[in-house]
């Protein structure tokens, strides 16, 4: 049984739950080796305390489950089969009556909840598995590093790609198209989030997406936020270039963002708290009289979900700890004006911690094309 | 109030609902017109029998929103924030005590509902919304018709470029690079999902994805299975195509599954339920002698989602209604020979019906290069 799964069920056994649903297809990569996306269909592992886990799954996927190394039973259900009456079928062979069940309040949905307090009249829920495999996941292993490394330097080409797309005339959409054919080209199989390309007053909105309308104009500042994944891991990182000579209150904002971003991501050390690293970005932007601007939390946690536990945020007391990752991204989005955010994403070593993306983050000035 | 709300308000006032609340980004768009992929944060619509509905949003969206003909409040809060606990101040301005919740069980996870009910303890959930809103889905207008026509002509030129890219050597992966490239140029934003390349034995995984390592080699099927999303409707279409000449066995099993499919899709009309399709298709695959590899349901339906509501498959004795659309997909899937899959999603009209794609279904044979 490998370590992951290991941990689950030893934590099985400490809270005396009879059998733990895990239903969120990130975190059944992360105890089984094997990744789908079933969108509406079932895709589920059960594990128990002192009996071999088992995976359910649409009949369509158990071949595939079959070619990894997963070593426990699969079982598969047709379209039209009721997912639910079998899993208490399979469940009723280890167990007939499981009373106390770990479920991820996160993720599981509440018609799966009544389907399986329908199969289990008795059952209760004591515990939010959700809670544990947030923590089991916030300290990466030096493989897990190394597998994040990789995809930041993935990153890292994508930026290369797309400062040298810009070109008056073009669309921010385009500058996408470029980055994802190049990545693709490379054998990048997935992006981690839809690639952002934001020009000029665009970027001011930290959650808009790229616009096919929205053409790239000399001296403007040009936003990219952008990551891949790399074996179920992901990076995720922005930076903000010059297209030309944007004007001086961009310039102004860009310098004070850098110097947030460059203080909190040089503070990262064991023992100091998320909401500590969050003030001192927060405090340098306040300070120069743009905190009404910074209007997100200074970070989150990645791995294998870009926005994983734990926010770097106020009011989170979490000391940091070797081998955490997680993000550091000041913004100033001034509407009608410009958008800056900078963002590194880093793991924690013994004394400080190290950036999974290399690219510069002083102001990166791109030749008018 | 736009007409989708209104039916959604007039249902709640017939089902005595009190509040309900609104969780899936999809259906939020479809009731509001703004989207937004909240991730990990809470984007929610509440909707009252006879009080305007509110939007919840993180503070970075509440612009974005602003920026839409959305007319009522909408309400944004701070990642250090409690939403639930401003959720429940909002609504409690509205009505102090809402009893009956209508929410959506398939969407909304167990934690989010444990956390509506700590703030209104008396609280009762009696009825699935997600029920009553894939019923006021199903049958779609002339206008939502006529967006997934477009939706569907892009998949159209998306099967062209994919099949223009075939090339001896060029990886499954590459080929998705020059399909997705080609529709970013044209200003596509999204496809409806990671696009499908599959080329002789890889395509006898019915739910794989494109390789990196496999490489298109002459003489054999490759398969196509794609879709872009317009105006937040979707297309979903599947081509089979032989790059030079496959062996008989994938030619036999082609010319069952087109027969399979075009008999079906030819039956396609008002009065005929959904478990009728599906075995109409499936007799005749089985008839061929393959019906052991056909492991999955004849079709989904598709609207703002790529499957929605209804699923056309045996036990499913739904009657068919002009306005519905869904698609016809059977395929053959011999694991080590070949796999083939021929879908179009159509339209049902008055007396028949008529598909989003109009690539040629008949065998294409592309030259070797």
């Amino acid at each position: 049984m490998n370590e992951h799964l290991k941990q689950l069920q030893q934590w099985l056994n400490e809270q005396h739950l009879d059998v733990v649903y895990i239903s969120d297809p990130t975190n059944i990569q992360y105890f089984t080796g094997f990744y789908s996306d079933p969108e509406e269909r079932i895709l589920a592992l059960f594990v128990f305390p002192d009996h071999e886990p088992f995976l359910f799954t649409p009949a369509l996927e158990v071949d595939a489950v079959k070619q990894t190394d997963w070593p426990y039973p699969v079982y598969g259900y047709l379209d039209h089969e009721k997912p639910f009456a079998l899993i208490a079928d399979h469940i009723k062979q280890i167990n007939h009556h499981p009373q106390s069940w770990g479920i991820e309040k996160d993720n599981l949905s509440v018609d799966r909840y009544e389907a399986i307090k329908q199969q289990f009249p008795t059952a209760t829920f004591p515990c939010n598995v959700s809670r544990f495999i947030e923590k089991q996941k916030l300290i990466k292993t030096p493989e897990e590093i190394k597998t994040m490394t990789i995809a930041g330097q993935e990153a890292d080409y994508a930026f290369e790609v797309g400062f040298n797309a810009l070109q008056n005339g073009r669309s921010e959409q385009r500058i996408v198209a470029e980055i994802e054919y190049a990545l693709m080209k490379k054998g990048v199989m997935e992006m981690s989030f839809d690639t952002i390309v934001q020009a000029g007053v665009d970027a001011a909105d930290p959650h808009g997406g790229p616009k096919a309308t929205s053409l790239i104009k000399p001296n403007e500042l040009v936003l990219f936020d952008l990551g891949t994944v790399y074996h179920g891991y992901m990076s995720d990182a922005t930076r903000t270039v010059a297209y030309g000579k944007p004007s001086d209150k961009a310039l102004e904002i860009y310098q004070v963002c850098l110097e947030a971003q460059q203080t909190a991501q040089a503070a990262v050390k064991p023992g100091i708290t998320a909401a500590e690293l969050d003030k001192i970005a927060r405090d340098i932007i306040t300070k120069a009289g743009y905190g009404d601007y910074f209007i997100h939390r200074l970070g989150h946690g990645i791995g294998t979900s870009t926005h994983e536990f734990p926010s770097i945020m106020a009011g989170n007391d979490l000391v940091i700890k070797p081998g955490m990752c997680f993000s550091i991204e000041p913004g100033i989005y001034i509407p009608g004006v410009a958008g800056v955010r900078i963002e590194d994403c880093v793991h924690v070593t013994d004394n400080g911690c190290e950036p999974f993306t290399h690219t510069s983050k002083a102001l990166h000035y791109i030749d008018i094309k």
